[in-house]
């Protein structure tokens, strides 16, 4: 079926000028009088309407004026350049083919819902302009960032998304089973016999591809990954999904200020390419969803990102003339509050938090000399707080081991991870970047359910 | 860490000429007498090691020399070009740092080890020359999968990967659970209580994105997914694994004839990339792992596809002379014997064998004017067999309804799949590729474990 884009047509509408094209699309909106009537027809391909006049001398006008909304057709039509209306052309209609009616319940009609009610139709809701341009804009980042990557020789890593270790360390895990729960069979002992189940072992959905990243980055060098995960985590709030993206670069022969340098440069670039690749949208999120937002990501892009250690930041938070509902304390993790407090009324640009209490950080990151921290970096950001958590990783066997033990873990649990430092490790970095949290900043949606087609969530995963 | 890497100076070698620069990497092999050394050097960042040489003028000579494999070094020397060594290059050494040593008991020394042996250091392999070249390929691969399709203005759909529902119908399932299984909840029936689980019901992990790829077509026009699909399926088959990628491009306004034409550009466009941004992995895998790859890449960039009803298909395999294991009749399903007689043996190029019997194919195919057959589509492959299994999908809400009553299944179950078509309903069509396929068809590796990071199949989920 060789049809015209809306989006082609847009980009390059002198080329169709005075053409007879033929467009494909849904009807956003259609009045009719008894002589003639305007369609606003959404082809998908782009956030704006194309107009579409048609005029009694249509062979089925009366049919096409009562069509419903959502109906999908077909126009034959000539190209108008229309230099003094609002809208830059319009079709005039030869030909209209009606290739599906749509019910009158059709739930989606012009006024105005409310995005819990959307949820619900989490099928039709990508057809309104919010959702059309979240779900677009979330596409173009994702490709922003494997073009970033790629264009600088990152491997890719599909990092696997089932696991047989539950000792990845970063939260709460699914379990994965295909054992009759009516009849779970069970050894000599009495317990759960899991050389049963499919792979013979307890198996888990991951939280994060990092400590298999990191066994690629000691062969590739620079790798990332960009892929599913999952927490079943009972945080029933705005910013909590049980499965989420994340995008996970890991560095070989790299520092934690190499790590920094890379989560700049990152951020900087896909919102540059979403800013270029998507101004329709971002102007709509402007105007209908969050005021700030364009300046926000222009102050970004243009800002040096700041660095300050989590000693002098609790310092800064200790002096700061403000009642915190959480006080602060060196040793303490830092919530939004501060976070924000940081970022938006000290720094007042993107900062980087480096160099935490080891006390509240994962095993694997590395302890610097004071021996009391590690080599820890969360970006935190204007309006948001943090949205990077990354760190150079702990490179020395001998450290390293020590602290798995400190930390209550089973050593035999990580053999092939202990192995990487064994067999030629090298000082190497990383950092995880939640996708969704990076859409909801870029956007200015508030919610994580509106940033996934078909969110799952404490007790929902309808569709 | 400011270090050059190696596929920069092969890539513009004269840019590096007599300078003095910094790289870092891993040791593949060591030879040093008492005067000098050679150490071949690889850094991740490109399939080839650079030559580096070592004098007794060195610093640390001595400890230099007994290097293990796999220790990882940063060397600073001078590059010089040896336009009449076999290497194009080499750097001559002023310092050399060690990063990490590598134990001697390191598994990948410089003799051969079966694919097998290497599938048990999973986290090592990446280091050896076939699965360094693997892995950059499939990470090619993926990039060139995603250019394909942003530059045509499709939207990249991020489909879930936990499912509410067990009726996608491509095949077995895991079962996903945080119920304590120990101590299951019953209700007062006795049965499971799911009701207490994370979700509130039971969910599984996908097999397909389709159903909801078909849903953001129908608002976006033109989707894929990239993701990873898992099947509970006992095959323990070199050609299966529990969890793999998928692409799975969806098109509206569009029949099955476009859907074949999308199939054939993406994978000449991908086969194409990889050829132009992989040269050395695939001169390797032609060299080393599949004598005839690149010869067969080559020809199916070149070819037309070709087309065959399935009907023909069955008439030419029932007149052939030869005696397959499984005879054919209309109405059964091909073997791959069956499809690699018709796409090596007749028509000698990729073909699309299309029309299949409704009995032997899933519920949401269109279904043709004969009501014998539907709009299904599978892409054959000399030397593999399908590759791509695609169809139009049937949008007349009456006609699918009544298949899905036919079929045994639950109209429920598909409340918004079938309101896809009540509001607006279009011809549409998509089709389904195994990422793995792929890669294993473009470097000739045989075993699907092979082209894996971290492989899950049946009874194995290491790492």
């Amino acid at each position: 079926m060789k049809t015209a884009l809306i989006k082609e047509i847009y980009r390059n509408k002198e080329n169709f000028k005075d053409q007879n094209i033929t467009i494909a699309g849904w009807i956003r909106t259609l009045r009719a009088s008894n002589a003639f009537g305007f369609i606003e027809l959404n082809d998908g391909s782009f956030f704006k309407n194309i107009q579409v006049v048609f005029e009694e001398d249509l062979e089925n006008f009366k049919e096409i004026s009562k069509l419903t909304i959502s109906s999908s057709i077909i126009i034959e039509g000539k190209l108008k350049l229309t230099p003094d209306a609002k809208q830059p052309f319009e079709i005039k209609a030869t030909k209209i083919m009606v290739e599906g009616l749509s019910d009158r319940e059709y739930p989606l009609q012009k006024k105005r819902h409310s995005l819990e009610f959307l949820r619900t139709i989490a099928h039709l809701r990508p057809r309104s302009n919010t959702f059309s341009a979240v779900f677009r804009v979330r596409s173009i980042a994702a490709y922003a960032i494997h073009k970033f990557f790629q264009e600088r020789g990152f491997v890719y890593a599909h990092t696997p998304i089932i696991t047989g270790s539950d000792c990845e360390g970063a939260g709460e895990m699914f379990r994965l089973t295909t054992l009759d729960l009516d009849h779970i069979p069970r050894n000599d002992e009495g317990q759960i016999d899991f050389k049963e189940d499919f792979f013979g072992k307890e198996t888990n959905l991951t939280v994060s591809g990092q400590l298999a990243a990191e066994a690629y980055a000691l062969a590739f060098r620079n790798v990332y990954t960009f892929g599913p995960t999952f927490r079943a985590e009972n945080s029933n709030t705005a910013r909590h999904a049980a499965e989420f993206w994340m995008i996970e670069p890991e560095i070989a022969f790299a520092e934690l200020e190499d790590n920094m340098q890379l989560a700049e440069d990152m951020i900087k670039y896909v919102i540059n390419y979403v800013l270029e690749h998507a101004p329709e949208e971002m102007a709509f999120f402007n105007q209908f969803i969050d005021k700030g937002v364009l300046e926000r990501l222009e102050n970004i892009v243009s800002a040096n990102f700041g660095r300050i250690t989590y000693t002098d930041a609790v310092e800064i938070l200790k002096k700061a003339n403000v009642k915190f509902e959480y006080p602060v304390e060196w040793g303490c993790d830092l919530q939004t509050e501060h976070e924000r407090y940081l970022t938006e009324k000290v720094l007042k640009k993107p900062v980087f938090v480096t160099d935490y209490p080891k006390g509240i950080k994962a095993f694997y990151m590395r302890i610097n000399e004071d021996d009391k921290t590690v080599a820890a970096m969360d970006l935190l950001v204007p309006g948001v707080g943090e949205i990077i958590g990354g760190s150079q990783r702990e490179e020395r066997l001998d450290v390293l081991e020590k602290r798995i033990e400190e930390m209550g873990l089973n050593k035999e649990d990580y053999w092939w991870y202990l192995e990487l430092r064994k067999y030629g490790g090298t000082k190497h970095a990383g950092f995880g970047l939640g996708f969704e949290r990076l859409i909801m900043y870029m956007t200015g949606m508030s919610n994580i359910r509106d940033v996934i087609a078909f969110p799952r969530t404490t007790k929902s995963a309808e569709f």
